[in-house]
């Protein structure tokens, strides 16, 4: 299972080069991952990190970016949790301009649960673990 | 006397028609307004907030836009304190593409000095007025 | 008449003062304007730029900030087209946090039509000012 | 021998979580990667892209967070050409708060020479390789 949202590409975010600017593509998939915690975990990320005092900071990136993005172009995030560990997790972004179609970006980025007041990694807790594996590739092999 | 600075206009701060983002173009401003800070009240903004617990939220704004800013301009921007009260100040940001030439970008901004714990108005402290008031336009008067 | 749109405030969007950055509402307003001319003008902004070559650059704003914006916030974005020129219109924006609320955010901003390949002033197209007059607060007095 | 930058981290720049949102340290990687055109290679980016018509636009990143990032922070950004390809180069980034401190940031990003009216890979011009080259690991052992 994924969980999925679509992005409209701004005016604002184009380059000089008339294509996306690649940093703000990250913070679309920063928006997807606010919208997985809201609509998928079922907690708002503004309430995790007020109330409940969770962050997931991200720690490592890696991405290909195999098409330039376009104003005018609407992409399809999908999200699947690749690896769920202790306090860390392995977020996996595909982004596409038609649902189903050839990934334009593909996005690993790997997350750590922290206490928000002292900014330590802690682990991540059991509900938004059981949250984040019904997102994980293997739950239902052949439909991650 | 007026505090001035420069700034290049960058490759992801350029919109779909090729000119700067107004939006960004707001970003440099707050720029100039923190080197201001640092550099002619005499204390970094980073310091003022987190040390001193005072900041300069903006409530009020109004811009003209005279001219497109695009890639490759270096924008100089002259900061002059146009108005100082109790608790507010007005600054007046004048952009130009070169030193002393016709502004691009003339934008007036009403800050409010606050507590940072309680985001409540407080008198802006004498130590800074001193410093905003050696920005005025009347001090010396044809000097601004 | 008015045209209507909702934003969710984002993670990024927040500045170290905790609140919502100045220059990235601006750019939230600018959402609400592609919204505007996708579904209320009925032409997508990126068809208009890219097919028709006709553009609304900002020449002037003036912004009241009313009250912080924070993390969580939903804004609801009102526009109405307070005035239609030849060749330039005034947009009003009111953003409030809840639907029909006070607003934490107005802001009037001139933009003029271009013609994209040239960037200089046009006649606003007959089609668009049409769409255009049915935002206007004039026609139905008190619906504004 | 390599290409060093430094860089305030910008009050704007900081996100809910209080430390510098991570898609705005790609920004600032991307300025480093400006200064590199202007000063180490020795033609502004806003030339090269606009009267050579020749761009890099990145194809692929990979990004280690080591350490939160923080408003106050000011980043020394190192800049070397680990992989010099026909038409593809490797830059490897690695930010520090001090001048010889244990990085906080390192990506490495493969950027591809681009015609810019077509968008189609060319082969990386001699005079740009040259310079590249000066940024090389490899050149003086030891001195990367």
């Amino acid at each position: 299972m994924s969980f999925t949202t679509t992005l409209k590409v701004r005016f604002g975010d184009i380059d000089h080069a008339g294509i996306a600017y690649y940093p703000n593509l990250y913070h679309y998939l920063h928006i997807a991952f606010e919208e997985f915690f809201e609509n998928h975990v079922g907690i708002p990320y503004p309430d995790l990190l007020d109330k409940e005092r969770v962050g997931f900071p991200t720690v490592s990136v890696t991405t290909d970016f195999d098409e330039p993005i376009r104003y005018g172009d609407i992409l399809t995030i999908r999200i699947t949790v690749s690896r769920i560990g202790i306090s860390s997790a392995e977020f996996l972004f595909e982004a596409a301009k038609t649902e189903g179609g050839a990934p334009c970006m593909v996005s690993r980025q790997t997350v750590v649960a922290v206490d928000m007041s002292t900014f330590r990694p802690i682990p991540i807790p059991p509900r938004l673990k059981e949250r984040f594996a019904l997102c994980s590739p293997g739950l239902f092999p052949g439909r991650a």
